[in-house]
């Protein structure tokens, strides 16, 4: 069975665990409890050089790593639903929707970040939440530009791989208070893909530990 | 003939630049002076929605953005050579080492962001190339673990898409007098690259203006 490394309010595991609920993908959970910092003992680092979670470790051993790379494995091995669509045009938007959270949001609001921030300059919790909400704040504003088709998700009557970004990403910001409203196509999509089973599954409160 | 939405130090541009290069599609290049804030202004916010660069504008108008969707793209417009190899699981792992770069490295050291650091926190240009050593070296460690077969490229003797995103962030990394010692086979692959015509003629020496 494909186990996954996992912390419950990890976004970038929260994505990969969606897209195995979605494809309907049995997993364990392997608990990497980043608060205790378990990211950076042996156990983790044997499977993800960089001592980050999640990684998904398959049944011959074989470890990937970064959540986007896992997806992208997980639409070859399971194709069903494809989190990327086949049309190249449509593919490279999905992927850039993807990215704005991937690579320009989230990596700059993430534990260790904060984390560093507090200790190369002192920033208290009101300097880490300005920072925060700086980044999300352009992050999403863009996404929401960036969003095609009807609706409700952010290419049209199914999720893509931009929504399984867009939910853990509108989790977090929820706890750093940042306002949603002049986001209501992201909004909307949070709301339809909440309401799936596959979501609901993956949220941290039903995967955090007792 | 596509347009490029360029600068020639962004390393998400000359990422995009190697690219077309390697796959022999030529381009016409739209100069956005970052310095000058030409990103934020409409003729670019047109074409992208975040305000960033690059972008890639298609003969029909469409306009791609995030430098590893239109990597994509490329691959699957002109396959000649792949960026990404067929084989699933040698693909997620070209995926997760260029995410290594395009996530969780250049994000954190880009210009917008030292440019934050400097406006939230005071940074000076010491604590500002603190900061940034501090990511690269972290990435870097890891890339170094995740390089696969007998180079000198970091997954055999052709560059990948994650050579493709290394080359930029070295140049940038020298930029900041990070020691490079300690990764002989990212060293080595660079020096691999470099070689190439393609490597070269993306380089921010020869595209810069005058």
């Amino acid at each position: 069975m494909l186990r996954l490394h996992d912390y419950w309010r990890s976004s970038a595991a929260y994505r990969v665990r969606i897209a195995l609920n979605l494809k309907g993908v049995a997993y364990e959970a392997i608990r990497i409890d980043l608060l205790g910092g378990a990211q950076g003992q042996a156990a983790n680092r044997s499977v993800n050089a960089q001592g980050l979670v999640p990684s998904l470790v398959l049944d011959d051993g074989t470890a990937l790593t970064q959540s986007l790379a896992i997806l992208g494995w997980l639409d070859d091995a399971y194709p069903e639903p494809l989190l990327w669509p086949r049309d190249p045009i449509a593919k490279a938007r999905a992927s850039a929707r993807a990215l704005v959270v991937v690579a320009d949001v989230h990596p700059l609001n993430n534990l260790r970040v904060l984390g560093r921030l507090e200790a190369q300059f002192g920033a208290d919790a009101d300097a880490k939440k300005g920072w925060y909400r700086h980044w999300v704040e352009l992050g999403l504003a863009a996404l929401e530009e960036m969003a095609d088709g009807a609706g409700p998700f952010l290419s049209g009557d199914a999720p893509d791989v931009s929504d399984v970004c867009l939910v853990p990403q509108l989790f977090n910001a929820r706890r750093f208070d940042v306002d949603l409203t002049p986001y209501p196509k992201l909004v909307a999509a949070d709301v339809a893909a909440n309401a799936l089973p596959a979501f609901q599954a993956a949220h941290p409160d039903r995967v955090r530990p007792d």
